[in-house]
């Protein structure tokens, strides 16, 4: 085989064979293929698309490009949930106790945030002393005796995802959904789950802000599980706001805990029991994913999902008594109330542009090697729907330097756009997809 | 400027500006963006084309890379012909010799074969003693004294054409209109042509298959062309066949000199004097392309054009009586005559193939650092619409290997298509575009 041949052939539209990406994926993770022919392999694959068998066998190559964990030794199903990523977006913290809780395991291997979209790893390392970075025996330890665990990506899973992201990202092919499917496919495989529950998000906060664009990844990525015989179900939910009010690590581990008390309820909630339901089912222990949502509030009432939140947290050698009194912890050097200036219905919310303010203060990065300053970030207040009037609190902003507070409150009057006339409260699910 | 974004631009089919194009071109050369983002562009530019304005842009930033050269010192017009290359075609040869005895200046730098078509350069160097890597002083010098030059491309013609050229040629992204037209027009408006005649091929033994193509690329080239002042002519013209019998560098040097000895005729000599008379009608010695192709057929009648030929075989440092008598030359160490098994009319003939075959031989090249045999080829008689019977000659194949004689035998009575009923000569001359 040669490269240039199967660069050829996908540029002109055609469809590459099980063996011919196998050799591509093979080969570049070898080193073998250079970054330019695979970059024009990728431009291709961009603008001429996938089939579903092709994007299944790309998932495969990728998989086996490094270590599948297998879990088999572990009594009962696992089952993962895979967000596309949002601002706010904090339910892993709230439906890995609460599915844990209910007896399915969550297997979690979790990223860091980039860009605009915050990373479940860090805001779990905003708890002191919580260890994201467990090795394979630990990871199996902390499933076995808690059933379940939240670390990172190691070097030995998907590497050739790692390799070939790198160069998705300066090569403009990032938003292609054959690739972002076997991007996201080949590591959640990788951890070994039966079951996986999907949250692809569209909407000014998400990568996909269209919905058609949502349901055809939402799809991809369906049709790729069920290939390898897992069992999922895919939502298709809003992110034309942040999800919950708090945006910023800390701020998040701190909602997360409210919501796991019964303290805060609203979409946040709504949308982790959702999750939390479908995991359930999937794992077998309720019939349906309404009586997977039942099961959940009830864990949460009953107090045994926040216990379930401080097992883990401990297991993984995070310092409890952060969560129990979370007043404990260190307040931000500067906070300051924004009020709004204007009076009238909330239309819209410019989320991208709230998650890069959060990004600003310190609570995400640009690059890679940015470093994060746990305790930033901002509480916003106002949800689209909202009456608001001069001197309404709509937000209240966490950060260590009070020159970067005064760039990002000039802004953030900016994110709401108001209306005159009442506005309809978006549709928090809008699908669900077997 | 930043190279993501650019990709990106073109990547959605957005049209680029000039200055974009400046700066992706001159940082590419300066090798500040790397290979793999210029791939990815490459890719983009293949799949979503450019408009006739990023074309013309993309051509400028790849002259200016380099020297042009300033031949305005040298008395008359100076006139070049560009063809896309093909299986026989040595017009170059016979053409350069006629608009040089018309009063019309040739300069003209040309490529070396690569693949299944020729190139005029091995086809020269064939020829004991010829010296095609002049200097620019004794190109000048050539050009002054002769008329004609034939030359290869130096150094610092275009470098970031051959750059772009290596990077196509492993990425898959060469049979792009956008690209081939910047490589072609960034490599001859560095030679200070005033006019220049085209020869898009089409057909089996062409890069451009498909007419529309060819019509497509032709037309590229004109409204390039035009961009820069240059007078233009385009000839479409049928490579469904090779062009005369002779396939392989000295026999192609030993076919020229008989055309303009006026001892072979045929589509050959009707081709080549066509696209001299429309360059003796560019450079102003005649009032229409007929009237230079009358011009042309006198000057091969009265000697003259032969006289040119020698005397630019001398000024380039050409043994002249390898020229004055053929006969001279070393034969191949291996002549086999190949006699038709078949009887009936050609109906077509794979002329990629043939060119392969020549290419088999050591008439080619299928990478650059590939030594060329000389002497080796293919003389073959059958065109489309020859009636041939069993045992008629088609083919007489030299080589120095008999191995590899039997090898291309072999193949050889495959690349005709045989047809019971009579079959219409195609036409040579298929369209000219201005």
């Amino acid at each position: 085989m040669n490269p240039v041949e199967l660069i050829r052939k996908k540029r002109d539209g055609n469809t590459l064979t099980k063996e011919e990406i196998n050799f591509l994926i093979n080969n570049y993770t070898k080193n073998k293929i250079p970054d330019y022919q695979f970059s024009a392999l990728l431009m291709a694959i961009f603008l001429k698309g996938m089939t579903t068998e092709e994007t299944a066998a790309l998932t495969e190559s990728m998989l086996y490009s490094g270590r599948v964990i297998n879990l088999s030794s572990i009594k009962g199903t696992k089952v993962d949930k895979h967000s596309t990523g949002g601002v706010g977006d904090k339910t892993s913290l709230i439906l890995a106790p609460i599915v844990a809780a209910a007896g399915v395991n969550v297997p979690m291997i979790s990223g860091r945030g980039l860009g605009h979209t915050g990373g479940t790893l860090d805001k779990l390392e905003s708890i002191p002393g919580f260890r994201t970075n467990l090795s394979l025996s630990e990871y199996k330890k902390v499933i076995r005796n808690c059933g379940a665990v939240l670390i990172g990506q190691t070097k030995d899973i998907a590497p050739a995802d790692k390799l070939i992201y790198s160069l998705r990202d300066v090569t403009a092919t990032v938003e292609s959904i054959p690739l972002i499917t076997a991007s996201i496919m080949s590591k959640k495989l990788a951890e070994g789950i039966d079951g996986l529950v999907l949250d692809v998000k569209t909407g000014s906060g998400a990568f996909m802000r269209e919905t058609s664009d949502a349901i055809a990844l939402a799809n991809s990525l369906i049709n790729t599980a069920k290939t390898f015989n897992k069992k999922v179900i895919g939502f298709i939910t809003d992110m034309n706001q942040p999800l919950g009010n708090y945006i910023g690590n800390w701020l998040e581990v701190y909602e997360s805990v409210k919501v796991l008390q019964g303290e805060i309820r609203g979409d946040l909630l709504e949308l982790s029991v959702n999750l939390s339901g479908a995991m359930i089912y999937l794992g077998g222990k309720a019939t349906t994913i309404e009586e997977g949502i039942e099961i959940s509030q009830t864990l949460i009432d009953n107090g045994k999902a926040f216990e379930k939140f401080c097992e883990m947290v401990k297991a993984q050698n995070g310092k409890v008594n952060y969560i129990e009194n979370p007043e404990k912890y260190q307040k931000s050097k500067v906070v300051k109330k924004i009020k709004s200036e204007k009076t009238g219905f909330v239309k819209a919310i410019d989320t991208f542009g709230l998650g890069m303010a959060a990004l600003e203060l310190g609570a995400g990065r640009m690059k890679k090697e940015d470093k994060i300053e746990p305790k930033a970030g901002i509480i916003f207040y106002p949800k689209i729907g909202d009456q608001l009037k001069r001197g309404d609190l709509i937000a209240e902003i966490h950060c260590e330097s009070a020159k970067k507070i005064d760039l990002v409150s000039k802004n953030l009057f900016n994110v709401i756009e108001f209306s005159n006339t009442e506005i309809l409260r978006p549709e928090l699910i809008k699908k669900i997809l077997y």
